[in-house]
């Protein structure tokens, strides 16, 4: 919801202007760049900007990773130095995107949702990772939140023998695209444990409470949905392009990681279905629950309303009752009384109530 | 619905027949020009259609805003002047058309709706803007209601440095568009609000009018689906269409707003499954409230009614009733009372019901 | 559903076999023959059929009106004189035929439904228009129900300045279709008010007969939908035809009779989605008068059970009831009952049942 | 549902394989051959295979009837006769498959179903038909049930006149394949017959049995889905394959017939959106009258229980309660009765209960 | 649910990195080894892998089949004899791939599910098969579970007239997609069986454990959809596809092969909408036994709650009740009862309630 909301402050503005649509972020932007090649490895935080950082021939393949997006100036340095287009620039900005995939020639934009379950909430939190490939360089922005799921990228970079320092910075894109689409399935396999809690309960003890996590879930579900549909198209564009910035030997590693987006999807969409089918569940045992107290209401009316009748009967005050004076009229009134509970227990044995 | 009827005026008459079928508009029509190239801006209203307002030579971009239907003079003028077809002159008229884009050759004609949310009433009033592109000139036309959303557009214009300034009609027409996209955010953020408080409502205090909110919602939804779905086929077309009224340099800023429509069309799908998903929950809660009535009734029918039977039966006349004369026999049935309504209570509260 | 009935009469015949499988229809066939160009008119009922009607060389459009299918005689010369395919033929006949256009080379045969809403029964009368455009010549045949919707063409080929008289006959055709869709929207026109009645029905009077009539409309959306729905189709094949019996100049009118098409056919869609989310509220509704229902039987019995038990108490014959004696037992009893009643009230304004 | 069970006999045997996987078939095997051209005509039951019956330069054509598939040595025969392929063979045994259409150069080969809805269990019945079309013959194998729809094709055969005599066998391909899509019609229109009656039932008396009923007749629906949706792709198919055992002259007769699929499938589609629409009739009709019995209960209870409570009051045995001694307190009692009733009715009538 | 787990262990590493995804497996890994042409036969279990099993130009076919996934060091062999891929040999141990066919020019990878409904607990189990063909060899590696669906084809390869023996390594790769698109077959058997089984219960006996029964077959299907829908585009690829791996003689049968997964999808989506409309029922059902339930407890409070009021009323201690004095007054109360009850059973008989 918030993202609609976020979205509408640009309403009206020039295109290519940069403004925060994002949350405001206290904290300073901070820029990491590493340079390898199979050989070298060098990391270091970056200070200032005063300069480009990469040289456009260098050999090495040079991995500028820029957290948070709060300082714009940073972001005119890179569209400066580079040449990114002002509308890539306040794509980068604005952090509702769609994830998409655009070739400009000379780099190469992707943007896509890095998304994380917080276990204490439930709820998904997601930040926005924009990447720009150019020949030998990849620089990702991230909106800023505290952590990412690039560490293991970085430690495989730490690895002399990793694929990774062999090939250029097309490969470190599928490695960063691939570190998020299996973050994916961490948390689709979080959902689908409090999925599958859902459905015991639903089975076992359904309560109101239960409709609300189903629905609950499935706004998860619609969220995600809205962050990988896309994507399938982002990963199986790149495959296909015949961009030059994308070697023949990764195009098989972008095939594989396509066969994951899929898979993610085909997850979430059985999981979709299960969460439908949960509903259906649901309102059918309320329906049953609601046959049972009727039953149970109907039974005990049934049974004591005549005796009611039986007992008011020999209630009233006429002065002209003679049973009232027989001696075996009290217990007549007693046989009278078992035999209509035990025909009506009857009936609903055969009826099949009880 | 209001649409639907005004199109059937129209029936049987000749292709290209001029005739009113929108509202009936009081005012006059106002024609106001705006003429400019990078370093000369002129503005003003146009008193008399007597000449053409255009030279087809002039190295400037001319945009008219023709605001109001109600003079067909007006628009035979401009049919005339630039050579429109008579059949997009009809459809400038018939203010229900599908948003679609043509392209004459001479000149290129979109139609789209402008829709803004009215605050009060939380209906969705739209307004239908016909934009006629040729090589040096835009033609705008507004139904003529109160108000438009290209004030922001104006005001870029009225800055030098713009980067509006420097380029051609066919970069205005990008801009006006893209207003009019970014405009459907600012509606979509009014309406998201209003389902998130139909949310919280549907879940904690879940009313009759609740149900009649979610479909006046869904019918809004329609309204905006109908309005922006053939919307993503126009700019689709705009962007891939090889006019040579549309420069490349503006195809890049037309991809941009192909996908601020698909964004917006996401954004649609995603509240609609939201009010879809929300209408289930009412209906479970509902449920769920008869089934707590019928809890209270059925507990209360099932420990009174055989109380009832109990004091009834020894308030019988008979004469010879031997517990009526015992001592114990009034302790004894209050005793028997107790341990009636006490066993109940046990079975209900086995049963989960209390 | 009689159309299917209809059908079925033909089963196992040769493909080409001339029988009737309309309606039975009693009055004659009636042949019109109208031929113009753009100084000359001339209509007359045509008498005999002994001869083929129009010369392929005329320099005239003529266009013959063929009211009612009775006379198999009056189809077989019109098969012989134009060459017309016997399955052709058969299809005109078959006034079952799904919208469909086919090219034979020499003639075009278009057939469609020509429709109109009984303002008496509410009902969608239907009537099989089948056109055979040659090159200088149209023929339609229509079932022969009472009236058609061609009578604004016939005004308009009357007035010699009228864009018609100056054009060949694939105008007339497009002329033809349009009145028949324009028609379209004065039915729709007519539903939607019928549904927009619904609307406030089934919000504030919900009755049996309220789900009744959303059935019955949903049928009528049914029928339209399987008429209107194949003729996008036909249009759009017509449009991008390269038949050289329709004119560049004609194709830009056919655009536009496609654009009418999809917007019947979205405004059919928006109808339905309507009367589906009706359907969700009666359902709604109906549950909600339940649940008041049984608040008002719930409410009544938990106050007077526990009433009719004290009374019925103190109803009791036993010797030793010490309370029958005390003076101030009856308005002790009183005030217990006051009390529970009253208690009662409070605990179900606290639930909000009050 | 047999059809998904025969299927299984024969996992894991050789493609190629020839078993029976049909119902067991006692009767014999017959083989009904008809040779002709336009001039001859020649029938006769085919008693030995020892050679092969058609020669491949026969100026006629031959059509070969083959009812039942219980003796395989007369599949094998055709087989080795006219070089179809162990795979062909297979599919005509196998008698669950799904209509289709596959070229193979010297023969093509059609399967599809003929069915028929049996008047006195309601149940459709249907038999696999394969047809192999050569250069002048064409073989059709049967499952052998009792009777077929083909007695048509044999009696227009029978009329020298007939186109079919002057064609060639790809025209008795499209006769046949018309006859059995022709029958489709017919049960079409029997089960929309019992769908009116239905919906007449669900409106006025709707009982559990309806909705089996409605269920009853979506399997059906559901079946001739399954059988007819290919026919479709297969009718479709052959019209546009460029086969040359099919001439041009058939091709628009094999349009015609696609015609009549597309029919049969909109007329499905139809009546399975009525059958649909059926079931929400039903259960909000379920829904009313449970809402009137409620209603019933409500007003007796709501009545009756405070008169009870009035009566017991006056029940009581207190020494002390001065309204039964006075003379006017028990026409007092009678008034206060009436009161209280009418005072309900009232209530239930401006609640619109009554 | 279980894969979604596994898949979520590899999150991060890089892409080839070879480890255990699926299930524990205590279990050694069983090599075996098959080599044959049309004239010899050679079967014999692998006892190290010390050097590569296959030549390149051996004359013969072989087939080695990897039973059980744990020993990495086998993978590795196989990658490293053959030339395998390491994201190839990654799939194969992913055992939650899915089912895709992949050409890496000397060797086409096929991966998909062999599945078995287990008698005992009606779940289906499912085991991944990977094949990776050569030119002259096929290697099948299995998860390890109990038993294959392979045996048939062991049984085939024995027999030397069977034309497996005469053909490539392409038609091994046909029999063995074959035996286990045949076994999907056997499994929709049982799952139909039970369907059947669940729809009798459904009408006749519908219990709140059958809604649980319909939600578990809907699982079912939705695991052997996800299964079964992919592999369509794996055998229509593989069949389209110009790899010098598959022989035109194959494509015939891999063709054979199309037309059953499209049938076992078909078959599938049968099954789906029986059990959704058996859901339908169900609620329909239920809400009827409600509305059942209802009359009985409206019947018998309509005609004891009046009775209750007259019982009541001539049990009033009013001094002053002329009736109680009458003679005729316990006749005549006796006879309005009866008046009551009968009138009422009337109206109900009226009603048809009874």
């Amino acid at each position: 919801m918030t993202s609609i909301k976020r979205r509408s402050k640009k309403a009206g503005l020039a295109p290519g202007t940069l403004i925060h649509m994002g949350r405001a972020k206290a904290g300073a932007t901070r820029v990491d760049m590493v340079e390898y090649d199979a050989t070298h490895l060098e990391k270091h935080r970056v200070a200032s900007l005063d300069r480009c950082l990469i040289r456009p021939d260098s050999p090495t393949v040079s991995w500028i990773n820029v957290e948070g997006l709060s300082d714009l100036e940073v972001l005119r340095h890179f569209g400066s130095c580079y040449g990114i287009h002002p509308l890539v620039l306040e794509d980068i900005l604005a952090t509702d995107q769609r994830p998409k995939a655009a070739d400009y020639g000379d780099y190469l934009y992707v943007v896509l949702k890095m998304i994380e379950l917080d276990d204490a909430t439930g709820e998904i939190k997601s930040e926005q990772v924009s990447l720009v490939l150019g020949r030998n360089y990849l620089i990702s922005f991230q909106e800023g939140l505290e952590g990412d799921v690039f560490e293991q990228v970085r430690n495989r970079l730490g690895n002399e023998k990793a694929r990774l320092r062999t090939m250029g910075a097309d490969f470190l894109l599928h490695a960063l695209l691939d570190v998020i689409v299996d973050h994916y399935f961490l948390v689709l396999e979080k959902l689908a444990d409090r999925i599958e809690e859902l459905e015991d309960e639903v089975i076992e003890n359904p309560a109101p409470a239960t409709v609300q996590s189903i629905y609950h879930l499935k706004r998860q579900m619609l969220f995600l949905h809205k962050a990988v549909w896309p994507l399938r198209e982002v990963v199986s564009g790149l495959q296909r392009r015949d961009s030059r910035l994308i070697d023949d030997a990764t195009i098989i590693y972008l095939r594989d990681l396509y066969d994951h987006t899929v898979q993610v999807l085909d997850t979430l969409e059985t999981l979709r279905d299960m969460l439908s089918g949960m509903l259906d569940i649901y309102l059918s045992s309320v329906s049953n629950r609601l046959n049972e107290v009727m039953k149970v209401l109907t039974i005990i009316a049934t049974i004591f309303m005549p005796l009611a009748f039986v007992v008011g009967w020999y209630g009233m005050n006429f002065k002209h009752m003679p049973e009232l004076d027989w001696s075996f009229g009290y217990p007549m009134v007693f046989i009278l009384c078992l035999s209509i509970s035990g025909g009506m227990l009857l009936y609903f044995r055969k009826k099949r109530w009880l």
